[in-house]
């Protein structure tokens, strides 16, 4: 499986001529994945990792993270977005909820991603997987904007089947998966499912024509169809003539 | 060709369930053009103009797009965007150059209307035109993010007729058409090309299976080609099986 992965990410470095990848890094399985495949495909120096903690991120995941790269032999960087989130913060009549400085957060990693991508021409490879693309558990234009997607086909349990094959630390790989929004947040709890039963709901789904055929089917049927609009991207007209 | 493209913003809102739009405006052509859309296909209560300054936006334009909205009769706020990115140059080893700032100011532009979009269950309305869109002359996750786009099939020859259709004042019409990003910057200039030449010879390609017959058609598809991964989105591999 890495194999295929490898090739697509070299693909891309070859045909943009970049000079390698800018990753965010937040200590979760996803992320050191993509991070490791990287490295496999087009060597440690070529790829920078960045960390991008805001005040409610855990100190050891960014460890973990720290940790990852020198595995790996990549340089990693720590860079707080709690500037950026000020910024924010000081539009007149501002209002903060988990869910807007959520997005917000999103996307503030990816325009800091960006930044360092367009200064040293670099791409930036996402990490997003293929359960929560479906069900549209990610910031539109923030964690799933990228310039390549090499997990994009993954459900998540098969995202650490391949950390496993990969060697990623067992620290990495026994967190609970969080979107690391708030403190404590677990993916689990908010989706109120397990991403075991999330991947045999979507596979089973994915059979049977997107019928569903029982509850837990029913209630992931619903967030993949509530949330095409973020797999589309714009509606748009067709042009005329 | 207004009656089109209202049906399909209606059809938009109407599908995503949602209470409105919220739109970037900045005294250009094409923004006054999809204000002015979006207010005629819901009506003004359900349109929220945003101007976002930056320390190099002139105020004239501000001023227009103010006047703008007067006439159109819909809510219009003036939110600078200096604190954002004053959050993004705390990062360390920050350099600037007009083309990271410039990149910079658009992410944070996106963020700030998906701020109020999302604390008001509004959509972004998006403001890129076809001839900017082939010619990747926009920011990646920027000013291209949206929600819909309902301009995107219109070349910019067509926006300007369009926007006399609708009565879009003619200090917006006769304005030079400009990104903004510097003092003084005018998108012929960047480009080295007027619309005139550059829609002349997007349409000729267009007809001539991409074939450059002369040597302004070499240079505009140039900027097609070396522009594709912006209108590709994130490279990704087929699921398996």
């Amino acid at each position: 499986m890495p194999g295929r992965i490898e090739q697509m990410i070299r693909h891309v470095y070859w045909e943009a001529g970049a000079e390698g990848f800018v990753i965010g890094v937040s200590g979760g399985v996803d992320s050191a994945v993509a991070a490791a495949l990287c490295v496999r495909a087009v060597g440690p120096d070529r790829v920078l990792a960045l960390s991008l903690p805001s005040a409610v991120s855990a100190i050891e995941e960014i460890e973990d993270a720290r940790e990852l790269c020198r595995l790996l032999g990549c340089e990693h960087r720590t860079i707080s977005i709690e500037p950026v989130l000020d910024g924010f913060r000081a539009m007149p009549g501002y209002v903060e909820t988990p869910y807007l400085l959520g997005n917000l957060m999103a996307r503030a990693r990816m325009a800091v991603l960006y930044y360092h991508a367009n200064r040293e021409r670099r791409l930036v490879c996402g990490t997003s997987n293929r359960s929560e693309y479906l069900l549209g558990y990610s910031t539109k234009w923030g964690d799933s904007a990228a310039d390549l997607q090499p997990l994009l086909h993954l459900f998540k349990h098969e995202v650490y089947r391949l950390g496993s094959e990969l060697g990623v630390p067992q620290r990495i790989l026994q967190r609970p998966p969080s979107a690391g929004l708030w403190v404590g947040q677990r993916d689990e709890d908010e989706l109120g499912l397990s991403y075991e039963e999330i991947d045999r709901a979507l596979a089973s789904l994915a059979e049977n024509e997107w019928k569903a055929r029982d509850e837990v089917e029913e209630r992931v049927l619903s967030r993949v169809r509530s949330s095409t609009h973020k797999r589309v991207g714009a509606f748009t007209l067709p042009s005329e003539g």
